[in-house]
């Protein structure tokens, strides 16, 4: 059996066979006009304000060959994506997909990074409707999602003293399994969870909202630095995932506040919306803790008792 | 002196510097209800559908160092995607920008990439509103836009046999710069014309239209295919680019028809709206050129007289 590799078929062959399997997600969509194969999607006109955010995710970077199927992949890098319109309080409607890639990437390859991403979408109510893709020394998958604002807005901005934080979930998960994965050990590499039902809902009683991609404390700073307050986090508190414990043991914790790539919600709460978010606790979807307040201060993120959280930093990709 | 890097600044203190220049251009939007630095951007609902596009220019692929300036390459990455809305007879609105680069990139830049897909961006009533950047083993760059649907849609289906067959500006300068740089001339690398305007214009009358990036004759192709018509060209009468014939002489029309990345506008027009079209070419901001017409048949381009066009292709990242 010989492998059909990108090379064997062509840019133009290839994306011809996937435009004819998005057919039906058109189909389904109320929103799409013209789906891809044109020159650019069209979408019908929404009376919501249109969300917009774009991630990529590369081999070599954010995952290595063997990590993970070509389809979790694509999975993952509409995720991620999803995940900043859940932060924003925003339901994903369209995505692009733009793929790097070498001549020699099997066929089979690109049909799964793309089945991933459609299928996601679609899980979700939007569709893939275009995009693009070129030559390239590594694989890379850059995802733009399109999405409708809520009825309600939130923002990194906006936390007061006296709001309380809550979190969505667990974190740690990724960051132990991907010390796991480098160390040989074969374990699942972590989807990031789906929190878009969570953050249009939570964005409604929300003073500030924000997605953990780099590490809870990092993005919990920018909260404080947006909002101009300081935030103090109770570690105890912090949910943190089973995978986590059992790879960092007594380290855990630490690892969870600062690992990143957990794409869990971060979200500040009003004492005044406090009885509002009790009654909607339960249609999140998700475990929702509380792990801390804003306070007073100049912009900063305190973790009482834990010398090592002291100017901890999170995931930055060129430090 | 010391060249600052990626790594010198980090990802963090990178992006929000380029939040706080890019500060004007939100406030100067009317459209743009949140820029960058937060999860995702915001742009204010618009009565008309929603038009979508991405594109990815890769070095070492599209471009190699040294032949053009950052702020060059990313004003292309801008205009390679406004080509594409403006094929649909759209304008742009907004773009995002997801940066792939190695962390020895001088920050230089990468400030001058962003700079140049804000600047032209801007130039159209448009602006960067948001995007992204990751460590990568090659620079890349790539902008997805987003753009309001003008008065009428253009597609790639929708030509009839009798249409007559036009092209904005002219072809061939990007192939002959492309040779020139290869063989180690320094000549300017061509950015792409932007079309918008005309792309608007001629969408009104237009029964379809396409953009010319993959080669004149591969993406004629293309609309015969989606319109299920053929197409006759008459070589001679295609606009060849001066630096095209100076480069080629002889062989200019054949490399003018394939060698793409010309970015101009295929048009095709009913007779009856040829009069329309006279009354609308002095509005267009560029040259228009007849250069065949739509046949009935199956779909293929014909180019009589010359025999190096049949099965002449056009680019394929892949082939």
């Amino acid at each position: 059996v010989t492998t059909r590799r990108l090379r064997d078929v062509g840019e133009h062959r290839w994306i011809a066979g996937l435009v004819r399997r998005l057919h039906d997600d058109m189909a389904a969509s109320g929103r799409v006009l013209v789906g891809p194969g044109d020159d650019a999607a069209v979408l019908r006109a929404s009376r919501r304000p249109l969300v917009l955010t774009v991630d990529t995710l590369v081999e070599g970077v954010h995952f290595r060959a063997g990590w993970a199927s070509p389809r979790t992949i694509g999975r993952q890098a509409f995720r991620v994506n999803a995940s900043d319109l859940a932060a924003m309080g925003a339901t994903p409607v369209a995505a692009l997909l733009a793929l790097e890639a070498p001549g020699d990437t099997p066929v089979a390859t690109v049909d799964g990074l793309a089945a991933g991403v459609a299928a996601d979408a679609r899980a979700l109510g939007a569709a893939l409707v275009g995009g693009n893709v070129t030559a390239g020394r590594a694989l890379a998958v850059t995802v733009t999602l399109v999405g409708d604002a809520g009825p309600r807005l939130a923002r990194r901005a906006g936390a007061r003293p006296g709001d309380r934080l809550f979190v969505t979930g667990s974190f740690g998960a990724r960051a132990a399994a991907v010390r796991s994965l480098l160390a040989g050990r074969r374990v699942r590499w972590p989807l990031a969870p789906v929190r878009v039902e969570a953050g249009r809902r939570l964005a409604a009683i929300a003073s500030a909202m924000i997605d953990v991609s780099d590490g809870l404390l990092q993005d919990l700073g920018h909260v404080c630095r947006a909002s101009g307050v300081a935030a103090v986090v109770d570690a105890a508190r912090v949910p943190v995932a089973a995978g986590c414990r059992r790879v960092y043991g007594a380290a855990a914790v630490a690892h969870a506040l600062t690992g990143g790539e957990d794409y869990e919600l971060l979200v500040a709460v009003p004492p005044r919306r406090l009885r509002a978010l009790a009654a909607l606790r339960a249609r999140l979807g998700c475990p929702l803790t509380e792990i801390g307040r804003m306070v007073a201060g100049r912009p900063a993120v305190h973790v009482p008792g834990a010398a090592w959280a002291r100017g901890a930093g999170g995931f930055d990709h060129f430090r």
